[in-house]
């Protein structure tokens, strides 16, 4: 497969990459071998032109009369995303949301290992929190280094979320997911993403205190 | 201030008003009395034109000269995005991540209020968990009614996803946010938004894969 040039690749398409991974997985489970772009489609509201259009962003993997084979998307999906191998992953912040994504276990079954668990508060060093012992601050560039870590979650507080930040950036982050209800910065060559689930409602209660508006789940989905 | 038509309004403005709420409440705490659409476009990498053209769609808000008054615009936003009035919500779903949502803080402050939680499993109907008792999906209807509830999450398995959201809109609920990890339908009248912790670490895993990317943070950010 040749690799694209990532530049032009439009964010929305690579966000319906994530569900399409997860329809052909559910197809899978339900022992479908193969698949056409209108199918796939279907299943998500999507036309099949648009299937085929975000998909040929990355090579041509159908087979005129066949379709897709079900294994072997799912195969060059994950190659796509990178979760064909297995990443590690830290996480600052031992809070109450911090607790929850180490309660989670769906991060494991989509190629993500939960490796380490950092907090700056003294309160909470060095304590054990099911099967995490919680490090300072102070060992986050040899834990990274050790374990190879490219990605970080930060679930602390708005303003300490920004100190964090560069700190991970300096330490060898290379991508980091934010659930600190505030923006952060980083540099143009690290990635960033952010989950805030007090907007994720601010935006439903919007929708349905405009009665009238007709959402459009689909564009908010994986988003 | 005179209602917009909702349909008029692309979703991207709407999740900046989140954005801009975030950074008008920051402001607040550093005792700004004032700011202008260039200071507040510039602490979110946006450009003073598109904050008030953001602005523009939900009224006339600014002074010439002084900009914006800092908690006249903090109101007037919460009362766009619905949250000058607390909501009610319940939780369908009480595992790792039902309960990671019962325990997290952040929405109380942003004027959500976790009200009932449910199950459908036997195993977890009638438990306490924190200062929640579990449900049994029998008593949705009738808790909705009694309670006002119009906005609702799931965190049940993705097998059980579209059937609780059936239920659910059945019972006269009005948006739902989705962390199962699949995709689901709901009626047109419906307001649906969706929460996949492991598409985000996808989304970041495939920026930092393809190294040569330049991310574009805000427009993921809030999304």
């Amino acid at each position: 497969m040749e690799q694209p040039r990532p530049d032009l690749i439009p964010n929305p398409a690579v966000r319906r990459l994530s569900l399409y991974l997860r329809q052909l997985e559910s197809f899978k489970r339900k022992d479908r071998r193969t698949i056409s772009s209108k199918q796939l489609g279907e299943s998500l509201n999507l036309t099949d032109a648009q299937v085929r259009k975000d998909l040929a962003y990355f090579g041509q993997f159908g087979n005129p009369g066949i379709g897709y084979r079900v294994d072997d998307l799912i195969a060059q999906v994950k190659k796509i995303l990178g979760t064909d191998k297995v990443w590690n992953v830290l996480l600052v912040g031992s809070g109450n949301l911090g607790r929850a994504l180490m309660a989670y276990k769906g991060f494991n079954a989509k190629g993500f290992r939960l490796t380490a668990v950092f907090d700056a508060s003294p309160q909470l060093v060095n304590k054990k929190i099911g099967s995490f012992n919680v490090q300072p601050m102070t060992e986050l560039e040899a834990t990274i280094q050790k374990n190879q870590i490219r990605l970080a979650m930060i679930a602390v507080p708005a303003d300490n979320a920004q100190d964090v930040v560069d700190q991970l950036v300096a330490a060898g982050i290379r991508g980091i997911l934010n659930f600190a209800p505030t923006s952060v910065n980083v540099p143009p060559n690290i990635a960033l993403t952010a989950v805030d689930l007090s907007v994720q409602l601010e935006q439903l209660s919007f929708q349905v205190n405009f009665a009238g508006m007709a959402p459009t789940p689909l564009s908010d989905t994986g988003s």
